[in-house]
This record gives C-alpha cells, sequence and structure tokens, in this order.
C-alpha cells in the first residue's frame, strides 16, 4: 500500500522567518514542477506540486553559516505520482535532493518511510540477530572488526595479516575499502587467500573469524564479486554504497546468494556535511539500513574525522530504532578506538555495536595477533 | 601508456601554514595507506604512500570558512598501482576523494589526466563539432535547448508541448530531468510520442528538432532507455550522472548505439559545495566531459542557483580547452536565461554554446511556439 503523498523534513539556514518560507516554497517548486506558478494547471497544482505544511523556527544551537543567523524547521508533502512506476531509487533519491543539491543551507533530516512501498526498501536481509545468528555468536556482546592493509600488500601478505587477526579472534576480518582489484592483490587471488587463511586460523584456535572482501566495483563487476565471495566462503561482503551507486546495495540485498554487507563511507561525506545534505543519521541510519547495509561504518568521534560523540549517538540509535519492520542493523564506528577507550565507549554505544580497529592493532608492542586479542577479549568479558 | 603516479591538486582551508601542511599530510596517508606512518615497510612508503609535493598559499581572495583564516594550495602525488587491473571508476573516485569526502575543507582542483590511460576516460564521443554534424547544424552558433514539464502531464500533453517547440525552432527539446517512468507518462509512451512530435513539426517547417528523453534510472535499466531512445530515432539522451552512477556515463559513451549525451547535475551539488569537493571545473567540465558527455548542464549565474559568472565561465572554459585528445564539448548553462540577457550572455559564453531555457517560454504571452521562435532566432541571427 501506498500513500498519494510523502512528507520530507528540512531543516533551512536563513536569515528570517520570511526568508526560511520563500526556501521552503522554492524548494516545493524545484523539487516537483520545476516551473514558474503562474504556467501550472490547476490539476498539477493541486497533484504534483510540493505542498509545504510548515515552517517553524528550529530548536538548535547548531553552529550557523554564512549570512544565515538563524535554522527554521520545514515540512514538505510530495505526491509519490512524482516516483517512477518500478520505484526506481535514482528518481527517490532525485525527489530527495537532486536539484536541491545546488542550493545551499539546506539539510533533509526526515522521510516519512511508512508511505512507501515495502519492496522499495526492505530493510537489512540479515540484521543485528541475523548477523549474529549467521557468525555463530551466541550471547548479545559488542563484535570485533578490522581491516585488512595496506594496499600495495601483496595478497600473501594480506592473507598472513587476516591469519594473524583471526589468531588473536577478532570477529570480522574486512578489506580495507582501498583494496578493489589491484595489480598488487588481484580480488580473486585475495579472496581465496584469505578465506584459507581464516579458515586455517579456525582449525587451531576451534572459533572461527569472518572475512568480508571489498568488492566495490563498476557496474554488475560488484554483483560478480558478491557471486564469487559467497561461493569461495567468505563470512560477508563490504562495499562502498556511494562509490558503486546507492541502487547496487539494494540489489545485493534482494540477491540470492545472502551474505551480510557492511556499507563503507567513502566518497559520501559531500552527502552529510554540516548544515547541508541529509543528517547523518538519516543518510547512514535509515536510508542505508532501508536500502540493506547489516552495518553501518562511519568514522568515530575522536577519530580523524570530524563527528561528534553526540553525532556519533545519533547514527547508532538511527540504525537500532524501530522504522518499519526492517531489522535493526550493526552501527560500525570507525577510528578513534584505542584500548583505553574502549570501555568507555562499550558503556555508552552499547552492545549492538561493531567496533572497527585498524591502526592502533598492527602497532600494538606485541605484535598484531597479542594486539587483536587484547581487543576480542575486552569485548567478550563485556558482555551485557 | 600509464604513469607510475599520477598528481592531485587540492585547496586546503587551514589556520596557517603548518596547519595546511599537517592537512596535505593527513590527504596523503588517508587516500593511499590508510595506517600510521610506524607500521609501514620501507617498500609501502616508497611506492603507494602518497606524497607531498607542495604546498604553499593560496592566490585567492574566496570567503574564509569556519577557524580557517586563510587558503593553501597542495600538490600530492599517489601511485597508479593504487587504481584496479581494469580501471575501474569507482576505485578512481576512491582516490580522488574517497575518505576525505569526510574531512572538511578539502577541495580537488586539478587532476594529472595524462597519467591515466586513454581508455579510462575516452572523452566525449561526439563533441561539439560531432554534435552539430549529427543535427545537421552547419553554422558555428549557440544551440537552443529547452525541456519538456511538467512531471504530472500525461506523454501525449507532453508531446503537445514537445510538437510546439519543434515547431518554433527550438533545436534540442529534452525531458525535465524529473520525467523518469512515472505513470502519468511512462517512458515508453513518452519516447514514441514526442519522437512522432518532432516528425510531425518537422513535416511542417522543413527543419527537424532533437528530442532528447531522460533514460536516467537504476542499474542496467538506464542502458536499456538508451538502446530504446536509439531505436525509436531521438536524436540524443539526457542522463543524470550522478543518479546512475559515474560509470554509467562512460558506458553509455562507449555503446555502439551511438547518441549524444547530455549530464545533467541532479545530487551532484555536493561535490561542488564552496570550498569543498572538486571545483565545478574541474568536476563538470574535466571529470563529465572526460566520462564522455557531450553536455553539461550547469546553474547559471542569475538563476535559481548560486554559482558567480565567474564560475559559470570557468565551467565553460573548461568544457572546451585542450585536455588530451578529447573532445570540447557543450556548457549548457540552465536558468537566468531570458529575452533581455541573452545578448550579453551569447556574447560572453560564445559560439560553443548551449542556451537552455524553460520557465520562460512557457510564460511566453505569445504561447510556446512563439516564444521558442523568438529564442532560436536570437541564435541564429547571431552566427559568428
Amino acid at each position: 500500500m501506498t500513500a498519494e503523498r510523502i512528507e520530507l523534513s528540512y531543516r533551512i539556514a536563513a536569515s528570517d522567518a520570511n526568508q526560511a518560507a520563500e526556501t521552503a516554497r522554492r524548494i516545493a517548486y524545484e523539487q516537483s514542477v520545476e516551473l514558474p506558478d503562474d504556467v501550472l494547471t490547476d490539476i498539477i497544482r493541486n497533484s504534483i506540486l510540493g505542498r509545504v505544511l510548515e515552517v517553524k523556527p528550529a530548536d538548535t544551537d547548531s553552529p550557523k553559516q554564512d549570512d544565515a543567523s538563524a535554522f527554521f524547521d520545514a515540512r514538505i508533502s510530495f505526491s509519490t505520482g512524482f516516483l517512477s512506476q518500478e520505484w526506481e531509487l535514482s528518481q527517490f533519491l532525485n525527489l530527495l535532493f537532486g536539484n536541491i543539491s545546488l542550493f545551499r543551507g539546506v539539510q533533509l533530516t526526515g522521510v516519512e518511510w511508512d508511505a512507501l512501498p515495502v519492496d522499495m526498501l526492505p530493510g537489512p536481509a540479515f540484521g543485528c540477530s541475523g548477523v549474529r545468528a549467521h557468525h555463530g555468536i551466541t550471547t548479545q556482546r559488542a563484535l570485533s572488526c578490522t581491516a585488512l592493509k595496506p594496499v600495495g600488500l601483496s595478497a600473501d601478505d594480506l592473507a598472513r595479516h587476516c591469519y594473524h587477526f583471526a589468531l588473536g579472534g577478532i570477529d570480522i576480518i574486512k578489506d580495507d575499502h582501498g583494496l578493489a582489484d589491484q595489480a598488487s592483490a588481484p580480488f580473486d587471488a585475495r579472496l581465496e587467500k584469505c578465506v584459507a587463511a581464516i579458515q586455517r586460523a579456525a582449525d587451531e584456535t576451534g572459533r572461527a573469524s569472518a572475512y568480508y572482501p571489498n568488492i566495490t566495483a563498476d557496474g554488475e563487476e560488484t554483483l560478480h564479486r558478491y557471486e564469487m565471495a559467497a561461493e569461495a566462503g567468505a563470512g560477508g561482503v563490504l562495499m562502498s554504497p556511494q562509490l558503486t551507486g546507492l541502487s547496487m546495495l539494494r540489489r545485493l540485498r534482494n540477491h540470492e546468494a545472502k551474505l551480510p554487507i557492511m556499507a563503507h563511507p567513502a566518497f559520501s561525506g559531500a552527502y552529510v556535511q554540516p548544515g547541508y545534505g541529509f543528517t547523518p543519521e538519516l543518510y547512514y541510519g535509515e536510508l542505508w539500513r532501508g536500502l540493506g547495509a547489516d552495518f553501518i561504518i562511519y568514522p568515530n568521534a575522536g577519530g580523524r574525522f570530524s563527528f561528534s560523540r553526540e553525532a556519533c549517538q545519533r547514527i547508532n540509535e538511527s540504525c537500532r530504532k524501530p522504522i518499519r519492520d526492517w531489522a535493526g542493523c550493526f552501527p560500525t564506528p570507525g577510528g578513534g578506538v584505542q584500548r583505553e577507550s574502549l570501555p568507555g565507549l562499550l558503556e555508552d554505544y552499547g552492545p549492538d555495536t561493531v567496533f572497527l580497529i585498524g591502526g592502533s592493532l598492527y602497532q600494538h608492542p606485541a605484535g598484531i595477533t597479542e594486539g587483536s586479542r587484547e581487543f576480542a577479549e575486552m569485548l567478550v568479558s563485556d558482555e551485557f
């Protein structure tokens, strides 16, 4: 069942209420008819044209930008007749932020998901509980994750790292998102050797880690690598939705060769700039989750990027909060996770979290395996 | 022949030279090894790791942002071994602006295209002279373009608009980028009726306009609509690279069913924000042209968006300037083009320009055909 209209919410930077109302009006026209009012027929004006439902001062202390002195919240409804018959994502993204991507000071803060057909945004195929079951993790603990690096190593060298991480008990060992199909470590060789390394470690420890190769590629090749990963016995896959195109995420989610999907934010930062684009919690925790991501990697506070701890918590919440019948997915904070900071993060972020830790395991004075063991044991001992 | 390294140029917002140097260093690490220096082997450090070649104060009067008090220009070189063996665009975009999309105050200003293999970025299949030949335009004049709108009209109503524009002598009549495959005017019906409308007008006037349907869709469906457009006799196609994924632009460009490609900036504004992402001239005039766009639509100064006249001129120049053996493509400014402003624009922008004019033709007191005739004649009379 699809509603006739869908409501979208925006945060608008403006000098005063009049300017905010004018911006809301411009959004309504720009994102629907793209014509001056005087040439619209009554039928078009009453059906397709966006409708400004409300513009009010925002309750926020966000820093002001440019010549804007205040923020306003607007709600605008659009006809679902604006969307394609087949519910194409391209046209949906166009409705959300097509031409207004060329505006400044406009940020999408909410989407009325219930107005859309269920098939359009199916949510994660696994979700948190599905991933736990898939990997045989029977307790409600947080998961450990690390990345094979750097680009330039051979498939053998990367597989050796993989083996050492697995010996240390890391739950998920993913490729660095920069590992594609370089001559130094071609995708197929890397896949085969890393899966074998995981198995070798499991034979020794009796406990299996999962390897997630990066399948990000152009067009159908992403799908092909997904199938290769499933056939080879990988535990899941890593992909960067903004590099493959967002519709590929949903295609993988609906593919019969089911593997959990970890989504990486490479190239996506443009859509979550301060006061512009989408709020990070809407983009990652709602849109990407709705498309089928089982894990959302995001740059953790205190790391190399600029998200605040509060912003991270909002992403965490949006990954798990009830939306339609979507399964909750794992927020996967990367960066800023150290031995010292982990206990506090565990307490704040909770057990439905995957902690991605990279550099500091490579730097561990006792080596990768020992560093990994320390990290993994901290999560296991902190079972909730 | 591919070079061993590729040089990228950045504009960095920073408080002082030391901070700028530190940001350049962070970019070099983040976009290559993503590891702290102390765990790199000499081989990796000397091969894959990005190399900061230069950081110097920028010669610019751009407005300052946040707490940055100055701009700096940096040049960093990366190993082409970081790219995939098949020269995948996904991995190339990842190198250009993957993780650093999550930074702030970093803008890519230049790419050393010559370092890349020719097939990777083939440039336009038609270019300006190819488009003129394809459409039988024998003089070196600027071209006229308009858009069929709004979404919500039936295919018959849109075809009627198309007929009236064609009677008035508009060179290229494209779909609004919001026309996808809505129930109100499905793609196949719209294509058939608009091509027929063009033909009907041509039978009357003896001069054929070209219809460019919007083929933007998810995945392979874009390709399918491209083929349908070619079979039906469309003059070219419209597509939004940021909605299809950028690699689709190159696939269309290399497709055997050759039609000129007009690229629309929907959803792309996030990558050309002030002081962030890419300069518009690099993104549109170089990257999109390199991928195969024959026309680059951009928001003209004085219209509904925020590009300055100088920024528009920089895009115009980048569409035409010599880069490798790429054909020059048509800058296609949309918005802000009126009867009164056209002579000045013609003089400034020159004959290798397509002027996209929408709303004001619909508003013309004497009707669409008369408004179109006036517009088209101004371009023809101004032949250079």
